[in-house]
């Protein structure tokens, strides 16, 4: 069945299926985030709780800044999945495709998610948008199966909100946000802790591509445009990993000047691949189309056969008109938009 | 009157006051912090509510990242103050000294703190040392004043709670923390917002310079220990101020494998200033000692008459000798500390 959002109606289906059933199958997107393992393990420990026999499968293994948190070193890594189970559960995925994993058809699927075009390829879907992640829809069904908070689940719900958010920066953060936040560290958890945990576990090495990136970062149209030049040298000069890279987009963003970044990267198979991030309303979308790429409004990329250096110089003007036509920050104070 | 902690006296003690009386002083220390503004404001919208006068005065001005939130504008900057009031609110500052104002001694004084170490020197005084921020402190206080809690006195309750615990990743993050941000947001605040404008407020000058920072940065001790050198032309050629220099050294401990950070500065009319943070046990206030210096354990500083070469030198075995000498990362997973 397919419903609108908040409807509280697959909630309750759900509840029933879980009641009735035993083996349940757990996966997510492949390269799994904090909301996508948080939300599968919260509900593998409350379903185990239940008596339940859970397995957690994705086709990649968690990120290492979660290695350290119960249940992590138990789920499985693999590219596909044969065996029985009574139902099968995939959280924060907007699509069977997505999961990476194959041989996923064949099982009654349950599909919970907060993103917005997620596909209703479940045979129940439940999806709301106003949620700040997936696990905030988890913790519901929690509540709504009658499992009491454990610590290991107020801490995978607060694992899945805090990095879903950014470390609560992005949107759709809400008063239900922080009730099952207030509900988790009442549980005990120190949710400082968890946060050092998750942030603070940068390598040396992306230390250093950070300052090697921002050292050479050129800034045109006033500052609103930042590019940054990944060349095939910087992460064996750096020591560092592609996974590194992670998010090293996103810190120019955080000037107040800069309005969108682009990061171009040597990808050797294909010549070179580009990352755009923008805030505000610059549509770095509608740039990424015209090399054949796509994404959405603040967050795009493309990949073309061309050295790094002419994709510079036939971006560069792109991105400064887009920024010139664009509103730049939102007029007044934030608490003026609240008025 | 002195009270021991979480005592519910002086709240009552406090809201007595306010209603007998009609004029009041809000300061807190120099160079205000967004706890110490926006205790302030919160306070001071609450009081106001209530049909008081209120003048907000400090040494220095608010930190530009908060420019732009109700009331800022109106803090006035002195560094004297003689003018009649009913009572003086110190909130956040362990001392009358530290506001960096004179002629405070006349009034009054109601001195509200979370801080371990305050003074007492009020003839009220309430602190908590469990509180995450003075703000959680101010939001009792406004309760038990009975005010309705509006946008503005929840945006500034909220900005006191987000920056005191920098961004939810300190200690003391309680069940009562989050109840206070659930009861913020409920108002209508966009919290996303708000953490954006206090976080993604960098200027472009600091992102250079944190990236030259970093690129030239010193790793000895198996990465343990990180040394940055600011010196004299940095600033210029980046085009960074020393108000772009907050904060930067606390970077490399975002690295799990750096447990001390040393950021020596040239200091033309001293020699050679040098600041010292580290995490979990190594105590660079030790260090910081032997060179006439002192702090905290996890943050001290010393300046020597001494050019920048020496004085890395002399204090790079030291510090790889502390850290070899401590424990490093505390034993266990974090959950497994929960148990």
């Amino acid at each position: 069945m397919t419903t609108r959002p908040s409807s509280p109606d697959p909630l309750h289906v759900i509840r029933d299926v879980v009641g009735t059933r035993q083996r349940f199958l757990l996966t997510s997107h492949a390269r799994p985030d904090g909301d996508a393992i948080g939300s599968q393990l919260a509900l593998a420990f409350a379903l185990r709780a239940l008596g339940k026999h859970v397995r957690i499968v994705n086709k990649d293994a968690p990120p290492p800044y979660l290695w350290e948190f119960p249940g992590v070193p138990d789920i499985e890594v693999a590219s596909s999945v044969d065996d029985d189970f009574d139902a099968l559960f995939v959280l924060e995925c907007s699509s069977l495709e997505r999961t990476g994993l194959t041989g996923l058809e064949r099982y009654f699927v349950i599909n919970i998610d907060h993103h917005v075009g997620n596909g209703a390829y479940g045979a129940i879907n439940w999806f709301d948008e106003t949620a700040s992640a997936c696990g905030e829809l988890v913790a519901d069904l929690i509540d709504a199966l009658g499992v009491t908070w454990t610590r290991e689940v107020a801490t995978h719900l607060y694992i899945a909100i805090l990095t879903d958010t950014g470390g609560f920066r992005h949107s759709h953060i809400t008063e239900r946000t922080f009730e099952y936040c207030r509900r988790a560290t009442a549980v005990g958890l120190d949710a400082a802790q968890i946060a050092r945990t998750v942030y603070d576990s940068n390598s040396v090495g992306r230390l250093k591509l950070l300052g090697a990136l921002l050292n050479q970062m050129e800034l045109v149209a006033d500052n609103r445009v930042a590019v940054l030049i990944l060349d095939s040298t910087l992460l064996n000069v750096t020591g560092s990993s592609s996974h590194d890279t992670e998010g090293l987009i996103n810190v120019p963003l955080s000037a107040k000047d800069v309005q969108v970044v682009a990061l171009l990267r040597t990808d050797d198979a294909e010549g070179t691949r580009v990352s755009l991030r923008s805030k505000y309303d610059a549509d770095v979308q509608v740039v990424a189309r015209q090399f054949g790429g796509g994404g959405h409004p603040n967050a795009a990329g493309f990949t073309v056969r061309e050295p790094i250096d002419v994709v510079r110089a036939r971006l560069r003007p792109l991105l400064v008109e887009l920024v010139r036509s664009s509103e730049g920050a939102p007029k007044g104070a934030p608490y003026k938009e609240l008025e």
